[in-house]
């Protein structure tokens, strides 16, 4: 089963899995500023690139929906994927790497993900195969090596067929075709982007329409049409592979796919190396030049090493050495990899939410602070005069809000003080805060410190005649859109959060001497009391904080309801903004270990909705035990370890943090859900205070735990 | 091959396929007010319903776009399809009917499409099977039979497993569930519509979320976890199907499907008949309504009946008897067919195309003249008081303007009195043309002819200084979008159209006895002959009607271009509007014959266009040969051959006709591209005027053919 190796040479940490069959979902992923690849361990791929908005190269066999990307993925057959078809034609026999789409038992099997490189080692019919995927740091292209080579002992030649497949899909149902282009010895796909607005033709210029599929040595044969190249026999058998040769067949108004037949007979230890490139291109002449640019064994290596190097920037700004390789490797490697991702590309969109935007760059706090400092004040850039942020922040002049980001959230304020004090704990760069900084609607400029505080002013006034913050449509639970959508109903965490971030900018200002006027400080603070009074007041239920009263004047999350009896964010938060006394918190304690706690970390809430509670909303409806509706939700989780962290309470944060993190170890025993997991909680974002790793791990003092779920 | 077998009793004519692989794609479809299912003959299924927009009940495996019903269609093995897996225990061997997804060479097949039923007749391992399905007339619900019978004539008692597969697919990100329900006896699939926005919530209420399988027999087993199911064997060779039972598995956010299992055991022509019923539901009890109301072998034979009464309704006014067999046919059965489909449901859009809307109501003046009076009607009263027709009719207070019809298009008030003239010819109703109709813009009432006479002096204004008709971004051909789109460019056959309607009126105003103002009528005989002259002055070149003049002032279609050389449509409305003398005709009809005639019918234009002209649009970015660029396009080819009959070249019209009706015996030689023509041809809206048809073919008179791609 898997197996993290941890090798002398940190850039060389692997994450290994053996067999394609029981984490069949399992995948690793690579990225670089303009695309991302998620790399199935069958071979299945699932990539997109900037444009500005993320579009394909690689379709489904169908016409798919344009949406966010979705933390589950589904796979079925004709799925975009990049195949080899290997086929012994003295044995008649053939089979197909990684896995599918033939699914023969290999002899041998490994799936690779290192930092910067995804790779397989496969043995079959005594051929030995590497395979292997990275990318560029600058270009648009998947760069591709294949290398076979005879293990047989004895018995002369074998005659082995190749055959590279690499989905093209459904490109387009106005204009798509493919061919190979001799003189580029590449496979051109080439497609018209539907549209049916003339403004849209004129946007739609500059897009790279063609799909590419080359390679660096000539091949015998080519086939282009996927319904013809696949026959009667299907995916896993298809009719073009039961001939010598392929047909080299068009597809003309037909679903392109790029194979290649390379017809070798090897010797005795004898091999080949292939490479390829796919990706999208604007025209041949962009082609021609990748192919110059990343063809042969030096340019290859080079284009590695620079990619190496760019994603080697991720490296975090600590280390810690626990005695436990796994966690290790996580805290060492994973994790930073993971924070640079987001930081670095702002998961692939143009409008990446506030909430998130912050957060990413709070992670690169602890990567390259200066990114952080530059995405801070583009983000209080965009901020209305009245303080309030928007939902979204614009990274592309064409960018515009979508998805979720249509939705008005009521907490992205918050995250300003929260996510400063990383800034400032990690580079005591005060001068960030005299900063001059225009907004959204308005040319002047007030500084950064002005900024934060006319957000704090702004969620002082987002609350009600009892001093608790309206919800609107929703806080950091973005689904729970109508407790408040009406313009009544508030929220007892982003009351708490808001009390928090108030404390937080008053104690950023007295640690760094910050010059405030000294009556607003203490205002905040007053304020930041006279909330946490208020959530203690109102919405205090016997054992644990509610999580809200709706517009329909309901306090919600308590015993008396039936489904999401209780919640884990109140109680971390108010753990955090101080509205509990010890003897709340060993209460809450109590009860979520008793309520919330599970094998496999502890649920965000419980029991899950079963059905539609109209003034609480969309939270209701997904479901069961899925993202907001009650799973280990990690980055609640990690709200709650850090909150228990505060308070001393270290062998009990430290097991929340390990049950998010099981050791590889136990993969096998658990099965897919904890390999899932695992995938998920490299998603995690954790910045750790460098000042105060000790190297006990039990005893790490977390400073700050946010994750977030791709 | 293919056999059109034209059977004593009309209702029970019917095509007949007898091979699943030559014609892969070739498929019947069925329809209600509601639904409607498009079913390949291989098993797979297309089908969708109105709540009130399009909606599936049965998903591809990932999310899938939602666009217009596409005229070519693109099939893939997880594409959603309605399976039987047969397995005969005893022999250890399995196969699966209709044919997909284990494509096992079957002993005899057969599929058939009737008016108001698909079927299959199927025989393999010495067992007999009939697979059929039907709609019913109000519901929403797909009525299945499956009959198996044991053809061996020794040998003992035969254990048989039998295991209906219904796709359900990937129905939602946010919530998807599948089990099987023993009280309903059904398997029952559960999803939440994804959506963001609250207001989308209350529109959601009353959505049918559930998917639905549900038998008249108690299964053995059974399973509705897709990936389960299919394990590694894939979808030609489940894994689920090795053992002895199912294993009754649930689907908990995974991607469901509906599997039954039925064990039997047959003796010597021992058989048994199955009824399933599959489609969308609210909730259980409506499930539950369903099965009551349609099981049962007379309830079974009495929904048959009232829905075979429902499709019977849409028979023509005329029949024909040219001694052609496969001609009659088509013109007497499934031409009518496809007229009442259209006027009966309006291809199920919420907004057709008002052109579209127009013409296929055009169509019912052959059926049902009543239902193409109200849409006359409903069309005028969403007329402008400027005269000004919208781009779409909306059929619902919740549709609103889609796709195409966001964009303008020049030609809608064209359509007006055309259509008008086959209805006052087929009803002789000319009441309708006092009826007072209101506008989209105010609550005052116009005549109908005072309606048709703004949409006619709509059309004089939209004229340039030269008397031609802009163009904007659209004429009858919606991709020539940019000739005219800054406000300049022309269009030769619209102006030719406006002359062709402007004279349609006076002449029905003359054969009518329509009380109109005869300084009014002059008027606009005298408009017609101006535009005419205009046409000729600006746009005839050598020898055929060029097809505009762009927003550059470039004529275009014309010897002068490589591509688009010559356009049809200009030629067939110059004929008809009387802008063409008879040489002009002589000459145009001549290098129609050289230049755009084809074995397979007359091209739209040639050459086809490769690559984009900026002032011409969208048109020239379609793949060439295809739709708009240069193919066989129907709709335009029947605007000739009816322009030929109008002066008298008869044979020559005949022999446009008879290339796109080939004889169905031919398809075996063309092969499949002739079949899928006819199936294309099949959604043909020909109208033949009553009075003058006669019984030799070549004679016939054709008085409008206007025809509909689906």
């Amino acid at each position: 089963m898997g197996n993290m190796v941890n090798t002398e040479n940190k850039s060389r940490v692997k994450v290994e899995l053996d067999c394609p069959i029981k984490m069949p979902k399992a995948s690793g992923f690579l990225w670089n500023k303009k695309m991302v690849v998620q790399v199935n361990c069958r071979g299945y791929v699932n990539s997109q690139y900037m444009q500005p908005e993320p579009r394909k190269y690689s379709y489904a066999p169908n016409m798919e929906e344009k949406t966010f990307i979705q933390p589950e993925h589904s796979y079925f057959t004709h799925h975009p994927g990049r195949f080899f078809y290997i086929k012994d034609e003295d044995l008649e026999q053939c089979f197909s790497v990684p896995y599918e789409p033939m699914r023969k038992k290999l002899d041998k099997f490994s799936f690779v993900q290192t930092a910067s490189e995804i790779y397989w080692l496969i043995e079959h019919l005594e051929l030995s195969i590497k395979i292997s995927i990275s990318l560029s740091k600058q270009d648009i292209v998947e760069r591709w090596s294949l290398s076979v080579k005879n293990m047989r002992a004895s018995g002369g030649q074998r005659n082995i067929s190749i055959y590279p497949y690499f989905t093209i899909g459904y490109m387009s149902w106005m204009n798509q075709s493919a061919c190979f282009n001799e003189q580029l010895n590449a496979i051109v796909a080439s497609a018209i982007t539907p549209y049916q607005k003339v403004e849209q033709y004129f946007k739609n210029k500059d897009l790279k329409e063609k799909s590419f599929f080359i390679a660096d040595k000539k091949p015998t044969t080519w086939h282009t049409n996927q319904a013809a190249f696949e026959g009667e026999g299907g995916l896993h058998a298809p009719d073009a592979l039961k001939t010598l040769t392929l047909s080299n067949d068009e597809a003309r108004y037909e679903t392109p796919v790029a194979v290649f037949q390379y017809r070798e007979s090897f010797g005795e230890n004898e091999g080949i190396d292939y490479q390829f490139l796919f990706g999208p291109a604007k025209d041949e002449l962009e082609i021609a030049t990748l192919a110059k640019r990343y063809f042969g064994a030096e340019k290859a290596k080079q284009a590695q090493q620079v990619y190496d190097t760019y994603i080697a920037k991720g490296q975090g700004c600590l280390a810690v050495n626990t005695g436990a390789a796994e966690f290790d490797d996580f805290v060492n490697h994973w994790l930073p990899r993971q924070m640079y991702y987001h930081g670095d590309v702002n998961r692939l969109s143009t409008d990446p939410q506030t909430r998130n935007y912050i957060q990413d760059n709070m992670g690169m706090c602890y990567i390259n602070p200066n990114i952080a400092r530059d995405a801070f004040i583009l983000a209080l850039s965009q901020q209305q005069v009245s303080g309030a942020m928007p939902d979204g922040i614009l990274l592309h002049e064409q960018a515009e809000l979508k998805y979720i980001n249509q939705i008005p959230h009521a907490d992205h304020c918050v995250w300003l003080p929260i996510c400063l004090a990383v800034y400032l704990n990690e580079t005591g760069d005060v001068s960030l805060l005299s900063s001059n900084i225009s907004f959204a609607d308005s040319n002047k400029t007030k500084t950064f410190s002005e900024h934060i505080m006319l957000a704090l002013d702004w969620l002082l006034a987002a609350t009600d005649h009892r001093d608790l913050s309206l919800i609107e449509q929703g806080d950091w639970c973005d689904p729970m859109n109508m407790v408040g959508y009406r313009g009544k109903g508030v929220s007892s965490w982003l009351s708490l959060a808001t009390a928090y971030a108030l404390n937080t900018w008053c104690d950023l200002c007295d640690d760094y001497n910050i010059n405030i006027d000294v009556k607003k400080l203490m205002d905040y603070r007053l304020a930041a009391t006279t909330i946490n009074k208020a959530v203690n007041s109102y919405l205090w239920a016997d054992n644990w904080f509610a999580r809200g009263i709706t517009d329909e004047n309901r306090v919600f999350g308590t015993v008396k309801d039936n489904e999401g009896q209780i919640y884990l964010n109140p109680q971390s938060w108010a753990i955090l903004s101080g509205a509990a006394s010890p003897e709340q918190q060993q209460r809450m304690i109590k009860a979520i270990t008793k309520q919330l706690m599970t094998p496999y970390g502890v649920m965000m809430l419980a029991p899950s909705y079963t059905h539609m509670i109209e003034d609480i909303g969309r939270i209701t409806q997904k479901h069961p035990g899925v993202s907001e509706n009650g799973s280990v939700y990690n980055h609640a989780a990690i709200f709650y370890a850090y909150s228990l962290y505060q308070i001393n309470e270290n062998d009990l944060a430290f097991d929340v943090l390990k049950k998010i993190l099981p050791a590889i170890d136990d993969a096998d025993q658990s099965g897919q859900r904890r390999f899932l997991c695992l995938i998920i909680t490299a998603a995690l974002i954790i910045n750790i205070q460098i000042k105060q790793v000790v190297q006990v791990s039990y005893l790490i003092r977390v400073h700050w735990l946010g994750c977030i779920v791709v």
